[in-house]
């Protein structure tokens, strides 16, 4: 879809969004995943660390991590794929996690939030993708859940996102094995808003193209493709937004699950946040402007048609008149019977409307474009 | 109207909103009824309950109700049809309620609020339809007022927004049993936002087939479209915008009327309603665009019908002067004394004519659409 | 001035504020009636209440109150008429009213807002009318001085505002009367505001009109019409708009001017005057969109005379043509020595013309508007 | 300049802000002049006053006022003329002022502000001035530092700007003389945002003016004029806007510098000034609002104009057409032979003429305005 | 670049952001330079002073300043050019610096900020250039760490912004010198805050270049400079506006870093950044409007050349027509066969082609600009 982009396509496209009616009259509390599955089945990772070790395990299902009993000072469980409304459950009861904890998870179209419930935080975050072909931003519902020497990831599928995290905490030397669950809360929102400004680069250049394109080339197909963009970055604002207020309230609540070492570092990603949300508003602006100076190439390109058109026009009008002059019908008439009277009449014609199309020419208006 | 809206209801639709003139001048406390009369006659049922049981009863007149005295826990009262002043000022008296709650409740065009009565909360929210034929929204006024150990619901008329609640309170297992009128004020107003949802999912598809049209098929009845629909979500955005507040409200206040472990249920329905807030703004600057987009197609098709005429004028001129040029007098002129002259000049107007429609062709000026 | 609204009255409307220009240079202080005279003579009334009794008096000058003591618990005076200083000089000195009150009473420009002086509540409102013929909405400055025993008002001219309060004190029954002089400024506010939402209706209901006249039939005297009815909001919003932070004032004060009881009915006055601004900010954004779609409609209203004329144009073309064909000077031309040769040319023009005459009628460009 | 605005002129007119770039690199504190002078020779005069007795003095030199001891409980020194650092620098030693408070009161393009420095309180405003001829808006920097019995004011140039204070002040029976410095400061306040209700009222006579041009006299000298407007009523916006902060901030303050009973008449300045910035805002809209319809009506002017252009080729046509007609060849043709044919032909041509002009004059297409 | 604006060189210019995508993936703390080497290498100079001496050293590489040691009040630590990661890393052990401080001085693309670390101050500032023929804003991160008695600087390259604050701290005379480490950062804050003056200078004669180019000389270059411009001043404003609440946020900070004496001083600097920034935004909407000016004029300019063609179109429909009449066919027609019949037609020709065009030069049709 890269170049031939399909402003039909835009429509349906919209309906990615979970459509809420499917739960609607169901208990609050229900687990129900509300939202596309996106990978075959679930995928329990455990990762048990303390300053001194690391251990990893896989889990394919749920009764397979029953016999397991951690052994270090932090756990990081990570989930792919939320299918599966048994293993939240039973996760759910382990970690002691409210119902609406559950159900939020599993409902994957929530606005970025944090959630204080005294043992743990529950914090929604979206993390973005852009498919630069597609022109397509897509959100995905990472939950995390950080308790005092736990934390709990939930994510619709396998995207790498903390592959950085993981191979960080692997390496021998890692100063963040002995930083604790909190660390880890911030290492992960960090990685999570590396990737927006991955998105954001990606989006940025996409912007200049198009502006590129209103300034030399505005086409009708480009104000389906400028709208459509428009739409996707205000997807991006919607899901980054939120963000800052998270982090925000994390930074600013008391220090039960952020110790005060940590507090600087959760600055530091507040900021990196602040400055996405800053150029995404740059952006918007910026594609603002666009959609008004597409209109208005699109009509003055018109315009610039009708008036060479019109040219044309005033081009043959000395030759007609001319031609008029000659058929009419006066007895007495110069040049009428002189052998090359015709030519000559002709020859008016032609240097008439030479010299017209050189004055046109200079003025520049026998150009179809400006 | 699907399909043929129909601009001039667009007044006469206004004029749902109750007119405040027919009770100005009457002293703050006259219980007068202002609103449409949606339902035959009031209908009072009681729900009471607790842990370990359910009551159901209707009542038709309020005399009837007079000898009965609830025996369990919770008591809800639910009152569809508010036409029968006696029947307000007698529930009025009973539940020991403000003059001014009764007097709101009977004036269905209010503002959600919340306001604290010290005994009780009351609560005014608005519940929201969306006839997608007619593309209109509609708000009827639910008033709910949470005591201790009852709680009472006023609607203009059934509309099975509850039923949702009811059922789930019917469950033998429900555990809302045991939870008191403060989470049953809750799971209402989840219910009504979760109305909210699917008005919203209306509401988006029809904006999709809107924009849409204005992308592909920019006709004056739009412009009608577009503005009557603007003016629903306008009216839409109004009734749900003071909810966030209204809940936010319920949230700060103290636990008098909301027990600690509703709180968190009450966040989740928060965090619903700046969802959608939000997407409802998002609408809004769509349909911003739309209309602009729409002003903008509109000029641009008639300046390419202008273009298309022009053309046309043009195709004619060479083969005018080419008339006019074998018009002339010249006492000697080509062939004119040919036996095949006529057809020639023919042939030459029709050769040139065409060379310019492909030209014109090629520069793909001689749609009328583009 | 209904129906043909006079553009040029414009600017002299404007100038029914008050110029202050007037009183530059005075101290502070000086008793100078700023604004318009709007009645013959100043009225004073005097109204005087307990829960048993009610009494009132007309004093038409300030010498002949000057006997009278009141001897019920609250006493209500009313002055209409304010040029006359010595009278608001002689009030002032009486119920001991700061120099700065005098002075902000007689000067009518007042912006709406709310001063404790400790002693009484110092309250400036503005009453407003609309004029539905002349599209002019008229403000008037409402002076309400609030003690604990006594409540003063002041208006420029009788308009029947407070008249239903009076009728309610006058009736035997009235719990009013028990109810002192916050009570009183509550009701009188209440009635202020209720001639708002009257206003609104009829505002509303011209803006209905507009918005169809924009749809259906936009002419240029219309742009002076949405100009002037732009303007007139702006001048609503501004009288009304600091209403809602003058009565949440009064609500977050300490009660010593208002009971904890009248507090509830206070609020509810608050959600009126909300209620007010919405709508009227929902208007306003109507009438921004009627200017944009009016200009467009003007703008694409004369294109499509310029498509009808071109047509026209058009039309004439090839008749031209074939009249300058059959006027060439071929030796051998068909049809020249037919009989009817000439009638059969004339019908190829005709017959050309009435197939291109079809072929626009039916792309609906024969319309001199759309 | 006053009716034949020139645009041009624009650019140098915004060049009266002082350029900060003479003063870069200077060490903060330097006392240099920045800002036009405007004033021969500083003038210094002192009014010093009691309850019972004032006094006044005008020095030429800072040598000859060295001598002098003031006497009287309230001093007031006010400064003509700012380019005499050497003036400054003693007025400054002799009250003990800031350094950063004397380069403040040179450096005249400062915003309004108010510093408290313990033992008195700077206060920056801006007086300003509106050359109806010009419109122009030009803006003086007033400093205003008040102590507890002295108050000091530094103006460009003698403007008599608070002359009315001063005759207020030598009035015998001036209550003004007994309230000490902070109510001189209120009174300086005072007239300073009086004159601001000036300049308001001749720049809304102004904008009448224009807008009633744009409505009916739309020429592209009045796009400059409209532009250059908007920037004077934005110049002053700021001069204006920031006083509301600085006497809010004066309000608030704790009484060091006002006492309780002057607080009611900072308060009245204070709503003086919120009136002004929401009629300055009101304009800015409707100055807005001129510069859309100005740019809609030329663009209509012009297709007008087109339209009328059309018409008059559409009147030549038909004549055009039967002048074709009766040049035709064929042999047998009606009215050729005829003695009064060509006349009859001619008169064809008159009357489809005719016919079609009124026609067109009837739908109101004649006119080259609308 | 000056005069001939590249628009396509825009986007190229977009990319002077650091790509953040180098480094994600980078553990928090990696010590890598994000951002462009503007220096060859790296140079440390270190002013040490007390109210009695200064001392400058200047050194080529990290290792040969381990020897030195300090001995005086207040150490300022200069560095320019980052890139050698070592340098840091040492520094940072030193001064004993956070990670994450060493981290956010190397990338150099952070938002303005100050964040406490408890033992010293670490603020981020950007400083700005204009290059006045390209019309391009560039900004530079200039890192400030304050301690209680030194005080760090970390610049991308030696831009001889602090030059002026060394030049007073080397005169012998310096009030600065017994000052300390807060009032020097208030001397450097205040040095880059005056370079914005002397930007927004430059830039506001550039606005007021544009704005008479779009309101005498609208072409289509000028779009694109339009466009570009306004970027430059989103990119400039991005860069100032956090300053503000960087400073404001020093001043409300308790007076750790700073002392009361120095506090005006800040608050000094605060006003002017105030200052810039509301000039930044009076500019943005200067801006705006010439974009809605410059749209409307090449569309104006566009139709008046249509009118202009238009009117040369009709100047030759008469004489057309008269030749048209002459060459009529009537057996009896006025003129032929007269002598001078044919210079009469001419000559009729051309009194009602110069009539009309005296009629349309009046009417001032006959340009094609306005």
């Amino acid at each position: 879809m890269a170049n031939s982009p399909h402003p039909r396509s835009a429509p349906s496209h919209r309906r990615k969004q979970t459509r809420r009616s499917v739960k609607t009259g169901l208990p609050p509390g229900s687990l129900v995943h509300l939202g596309e599955v996106k990978t075959d089945h679930p995928t329990i990772t455990l990762i048990e660390y303390d300053a001194n070790a690391i251990e990893e395990r896989n889990f394919q299902s749920i009764e397979a991590s029953r016999a397991y009993r951690p052994s270090h000072a932090t756990v990081w469980l990570n989930v792919y794929g939320l299918q599966d409304a048994s293993i939240m459950s039973e996760i759910g009861s382990r970690f002691d996690l409210h119902p609406l904890v559950l159900e939020d998870i599993l409902n994957t179209s929530q606005r970025p939030k944090v959630d204080d419930y005294g043992e743990y935080l529950y914090i929604v975050a979206r993390a973005v993708e852009f498919d630069v072909e597609a022109v397509d931003v897509t959100t995905e519902q990472i939950s995390i859940v950080v308790g005092r020497h736990f934390l709990l990831t939930f994510q619709e599928r396998p995207s790498g996102l903390f592959d950085p995290v993981r191979q960080r905490l692997r390496a021998e030397t890692s100063r963040m094995r002995s930083l604790g669950s909190d660390y880890l809360a911030y290492a992960l929102l960090d990685a999570l808003v590396d990737r927006y400004f991955l998105v954001l680069e990606s989006i940025t250049d996409r912007a200049e193209e198009l502006e590129d394109q209103v300034l030399h080339n505005a086409s009708p197909a480009l104000l389906a493709r400028i709208n459509h963009f428009k739409r996707e970055t205000v997807d991006l604002r919607r899901a980054v937004w939120p963000m800052r207020e998270v982090i925000n309230q994390m930074i600013r609540g008391d220090t039960r699950f952020f110790r005060t070492e940590t507090l600087p570092y959760l600055r530091d990603v507040y900021d990196h946040t602040v400055h996405v949300i800053e150029s995404l508003d740059a952006m918007r602006e910026l594609i603002g402007d666009m959609l008004e100076v597409y209109l208005s190439s699109v009509s003055n390109r018109l315009n610039v048609e009708v008036r060479l058109l019109t040219v044309i026009t005033i081009i043959f009008m000395p030759a007609t008149l001319i031609s008029g002059i000659f058929g009419m019908n006066f007895h007495s008439m110069p040049l009428l019977d002189k052998f090359d009277g015709f030519w000559t009449a002709i020859g008016m014609m032609v240097a008439v409307a030479a010299t017209m199309g050189v004055v046109f020419w200079r003025r520049n208006w026998l150009g179809s474009r400006e």
